[in-house]
């Protein structure tokens, strides 16, 4: 009963093999391979344009290099308050800017509110020297909560971003889990919708390791490989990252995992909702599931085998926890399997 | 007739076997599972001593922090104008150092001259405000040009670092090339001769991407941790380099590995300087071979399918390339076979 | 009728005359002069403690480099929302502190609010590797609004950060007008309620160019030099700041301008207050006074000569502006007269 | 007998007596004032260009901020390797620049040599993304030497920069003593030779605190006040530094002040040579001049009254001193008197 997240499971057994398979041979070094190419076609024909794909080490290493790219002197990047760029990158996303500066937004579920974005911004209109620049918007999709912003929603953001000259980067870490909630094509959920970079995160999808930065504009390449490789971002090998890419976006691979992870998730949400001793914290829609449980019960439960951690009762939370009670996150992969769901939800209804 | 670099490689078999192996399961992330734990014990046991081990992307973040770890404001360090951390790694120290600097010191044969470091470091003996300070020391081993450095010049050098309470680093991103060549222990290379920490390299010698950074006091763990994670370096799913790392030091494969690239180097030398048209430009000694010959028999041989690239003549060269001639750097791997070598050499000499 | 802001003003009469009278003559340079040594005696003797004494060209640096040396890696400084620090310095705090981060928290009257810090700091105790790590806090005294912290206030904030190991900071660009206000000592306002460092400025109150880093523990004089010399902060002349101070401290002339510059905000909050065309906005104690009045009697007042600036409406406002209202703010100084105030007060009357 | 540096000396008595009158009033503060703006005006004049003029607190601060305004990532400013950004800025200008590097290039008189200028910047032409980018060169002139680079010098140094597309700076912080000695135009010795941004110093010719960024690219204003902002160098009270300015550029008082300091470095330069019992260390042109002379005779100097400093004898330098012997400098200012000189002299001699 694996629910700590989708970055304790291992590899997809296609990713494994197709590794495994190219693994001896000579190739060219430093991304410049041929695999390395067309692994960017690949991408391009993912989101149906153009594209410049910087693969890096870590979803923390594709964020920070996107807000760099943006990056200006005095320059300010505002994000959800509970943004993994804010709460869980150690700064990161400053050290890449150069020192910039993440200011938090907030929002209910984890999502920016289109108000709460415009009050901020109106500091930054016109500039003024003493306050800094707003240079970047990023959107967490899906968030760290498990919720998914609509694509009606992005374009509201990216609108109000763009206004100012402001880029929009998309940390997609999640990215595959909610497009297949959405239902929507990738094109629809980014460029459509005025999002000019993504962090697109394989790793917690099935792969070992494959995060890349995504560049709606080409152009923007040399500067991104500069930053990159002054990060230590630079694989020399990248072509086991390319491998990893290739398999994962081959006949809609990574759309499967995922969809079986959010299913996973779906059956999870349902066994709490139904269990009588535990609820819904709030209705996520992503491969992450948070329920509020009695203290007792969540223990009871750990003590069984289940794993997964408490996570701290957001502010805009109404239903909030009683004494006794907590809020638990349970995060659903590639790898979850009914069976222990199943076992899960049995588990707390008794 | 591969010998662009040792990164144009793949993964040895051994090591390819393990991942593919133990692709699948759960693993708790961020490096704190037991295999994580595991290979660090490992490392233990390979440098008799107790060590703190953090696995990165590549050996320029490995150098990278390192350097970071030894920094204060005003910070300097001090390398081999020809090291990779100033040659190559586009500012990665200097950015991770928050912007300290690195000051050049020069050598023949890409050896730091213990001379002229004795009179770089009296600049900052005592400190002085407006100069800076030296706060660490770097040697490369084996060299950017093949060379190796004896225990007893390392000791040397670091000794006079340490007398002005410096940090000494060691860039091992051919660590094991140099150790076979020395035909020493790890330790005898490292903390005995005064290394406080090593950029331990893998990727080179048969992993795919297997970097880490060691220290001899693991008191400096937690700091280089916040380091790390700050560098956006931290893996999330770090048991895949721990799974090629536990089967590169099991049973002294890496070493084997080293030993097979450098016996391939010694048969390229060996080429080289009987096949009558080029000759070797210095003699370097590990996996690293330099030769001089025409312009006209280097495009013939990369014509007949061979591989490398020209190299610029260091300074400290006293036999200079002819006007029609130049230096070609050739490397050779753990998949190096002895017949390219040969059909090499062959071409080389008609 | 000048209440722009305090820096409009020029240099108090004691103070020009005693730069003019020592302007000759040969000096040690970059602080080390006889000059320089006696002003940090004075320093030491007016906040009864030992202190190291950084002269600075700005606020700004003064408090960048504070929070700078309280700096690790992923460390994190929290400050209230509306500080300078955060509103007013366009990222110079991050990028002396090397890539730090800013947290805002949130208070009325812009000081913070004891039970938010409290929230704010539950999420760095224990430290975890990916929140980064709370290091500093730092205080406006008197704040950006013109309210005043009292010393118990400081003290109980304080000693929140003190129980994380936290660095304690005060940013008193108008330390002056805070003090007089409390009519407390500078030692009480300071290390005796845990404050660890002062940006202690002169320049608002009274002197050209007069701000300075003090520092209650000497021994991190050294670390702070370096750091101020990377920052291109160190006067070659340093003399001319150490002049300025010199005369400052003498006689209590500093207290005596404050106290000037506050009495004529008490007239002026009392001009306010009865002139029955405006209101206070909240009840500041220190030179700077918040009025809501009609844009339009803005607008009139400013036509007739007044200088003042619009001031955003801070959210914790219970007494919001109306729609043809604004608040504004209005700053005293040393060389404030009190006809200007009463013709100012009169004016907004008819 | 002060030759410790002209930043001992103090303030010239038409820029002392220009602050004390005009110390009070009110005026913008933030460099926004109509003062601000006419200085502006004459350093316009002045160089018979259209410039932007950024005061700021130190020559080093200057220094930084124009490299930074060139920067990049993996960017690289060329200098001396005795300049003073290499050697006495205590890492400035790579925080300022964001982490970049500089990258010290040698000459004989403390003089970029022409050809290794071209011999470093072969290794960025091409770019490569590994060796990082040649973003900038600066010129000292005055050098740290007391030599002077002629207009050709610069112009052809300049022209290798540009063919590259990099920015050429000036480090002016003795600007005044170089023009006076080639005796050509402000213009002539920057823009119309190729330099782009100069830092201008006024500071060791008889200002208090006087130094400021100037571009001949007006465009780039804006960036350059954001990252002087950042720096924590915008003086709120700048009018103070513009006065200083006003009454520098007024009348010629800079030039004349520069035409003493150099005419009693003359004065200084004959003595020595004259005096039988030392030896000028190379023929410098501006106001610091260099002696080699026996240790013996500097301590008598020195106990006498004589105020200078040992110099490092530099790499260049053929006429080694002996065994007994050291190179000493010794700067002279506006404020050295003929008499000082020559009792100097007498002393030496005897």
């Amino acid at each position: 009963m694996h629910f700590s997240s989708d970055n304790w499971a291992g590899a997809a057994d296609p990713i494994a093999t197709a590794l495994a398979e190219k693994a001896g041979g000579f190739m060219s070094a430093y991304g410049t391979g041929e695999l390395d190419r067309a692994v960017e076609d690949k991408f391009a024909e993912t989101f149906e344009h153009d594209v410049a794909v910087l693969p890096v080490a870590t979803g923390t290493a594709a964020n920070s290099l996107a807000l760099a790219l943006a990056m200006k002197p005095g320059g300010i990047a505002l994000a959800h308050a509970e943004a993994h760029v804010v709460e869980d990158e150690c700064g990161a996303p400053e050290l890449m800017m150069g020192a910039g500066r993440i200011e938090p937004v907030e929002g209910a579920l984890a999502k920016i509110d289109a108000g709460a974005l415009a009050r901020h911004l109106r500091r930054y209109d016109p500039p003024f020297l003493h306050h800094g620049r707003a240079v970047a918007l990023t959107l967490t999709q899906a968030t760290e909560v498990g919720t998914v912003y609509s694509t009606g929603e992005i374009a509201a953001l990216a609108g109000q971003a763009k206004q100012l000259g402001m880029k929009v980067h998309m940390d997609g870490a999640r990215f595959a889990n909610a497009l297949v909630h959405l239902d929507c094509t990738p094109a629809e959920m980014t460029w459509k919708a005025g999002v000019d970079m993504v962090s697109f995160g394989g790793t917690k999808n099935g792969c070992w390791c494959a995060e890349a930065l995504v560049l709606f504009d080409p152009s923007l390449r040399e500067e991104a490989e500069y930053l990159r490789k002054r990060a230590g971002q630079l694989f020399s090998k990248q072509r086991f990252v390319s491998l990893q890419f290739d398999a994962y976006l081959e006949g809609g691979l990574w759309l499967d995992l995922a969809r079986h992870a959010n299913a996973m998730a779906d059956r999870l949400r349902s066994g709490i909702a139904s269990c009588g001793r535990a609820r819904l914290a709030w209705p996520s829609q992503a491969n992450e599931v948070f329920a509020i449980m009695s203290k007792q019960d969540a223990e009871r439960a750990q003590g069984e085998g289940a794993r997964f951690y408490e996570w701290p009762a957001p502010h805009w939370l109404d239903d909030k926890p009683g004494e006794d009670e907590a809020v638990y996150r349970l995060v659903t992969s590639f790898a979850s399997e009914a069976d222990e769901i199943d076992r899960f939800a049995a588990l707390l209804g008794t």
